[in-house]
């Protein structure tokens, strides 16, 4: 069985939980702190030399991190992944878009709002990511004016974009002028196996 | 024919020239001066609607973007990317690691060294760069500690990471102190189809 090391807060991790539950595939569940540099120590830079979590320990204990390629490996071959080239890239090109152009705007604020202290270092932090965030949601919006999912049926580009996105809000996000956002996070939300983030 | 929309000085569209010299696969190559905002175009935004480059354009008109899904599509199929599902994943695992630890830093840097007056913002910019910069290049190095590519044989994995760690002392990380990155260096410079970025 495989053992996931996670951190129930974190989206990047639930992304995990997610797909697992929808393949209905039984794991192990390891939380870190990572307020309390759980992810730091000797024995889990030994797993995950970048020292974050998600990471999918396997039964032979090889270790895969970065929460979208857990994702690709689990899912291969299910119905999670599309089988055209083209449609494979494109799951791939919103998942990196995922971790580039959303990721570090969204989810690092709300992090910030969640776990630090006010400070000038907080604010400026904040007002430094509210572009980027404003505009990873506005393409997204744009996309899910022509498409229900992102591409082709629901597939791992949803799980992986789904996970910041639906607590956006949390982040200083608010998705009241995003409705197509809205609707596309109902149905994902309504895909068989879903499960909630906490 | 393909067609690639790039900036010379890119090690993001370089990864997809150097990829694509390896397989030899011919390509129209038009260059976007994203200095003067070519990539924010109404004609480029409907085919890349971030806005970035590199974007290729297959014949029918549609457009992949993200450099990394970019680098998937062309190497399906071939040597460039493993065949086994776990080495895949780890492929993946490598390039989501350039995209979030390695080019925020360094790629940044480099940007931002090259074309930015000085002022207290690029000042403060870039020493905030400097600890994620550092961090990822000691990954690299003890990952190269055994291992002669990142993943197996030589893969998109080595592209992804070599465009823009080869110039690293281009965004004030000399790489004196990582000796087996330099050796990587050389096998990369060392593969059939090699082209150099500029």
């Amino acid at each position: 069985m495989v053992t996931l090391y996670d951190y129930l807060d974190s989206g990047n991790g639930y992304k995990i939980r997610l797909l697992l539950a929808q393949l209905q595939q039984r794991y192990n569940w390891v939380e870190l702190d990572i307020l309390a540099n759980e992810t730091r120590t000797p024995g889990f830079l030994a797993k995950n030399p970048n020292g974050r979590i998600p990471a999918l320990e396997l039964a032979d204990g090889t270790c895969v991190a970065e929460s979208n390629a857990i994702l690709w490996y689990l899912a291969e071959g299910s119905p999670f992944i599309p089988d055209d080239r083209l449609a494979r890239a494109q799951v791939l090109q919103w998942m990196f878009f995922e971790q580039y152009s959303h990721e570090p705007y969204i989810a690092t604020s709300r992090f910030w709002l969640q776990h630090k202290p006010d400070s000038p270092e907080k604010s400026a932090l904040l007002a430094s990511k509210r572009d980027g965030g404003w505009a990873a949601l506005k393409i997204m919006e744009e996309h899910l004016a022509k498409n229900n999912f992102f591409v082709g049926n629901y597939s791992i580009a949803d799980i992986a974009l789904f996970a910041y996105t639906h607590v956006a809000h949390e982040g200083g996000f608010p998705l009241d002028d995003f409705p197509r956002i809205q609707a596309w996070i109902e149905g994902v939300k309504a895909q068989p196996g879903f499960v909630s983030m906490i």
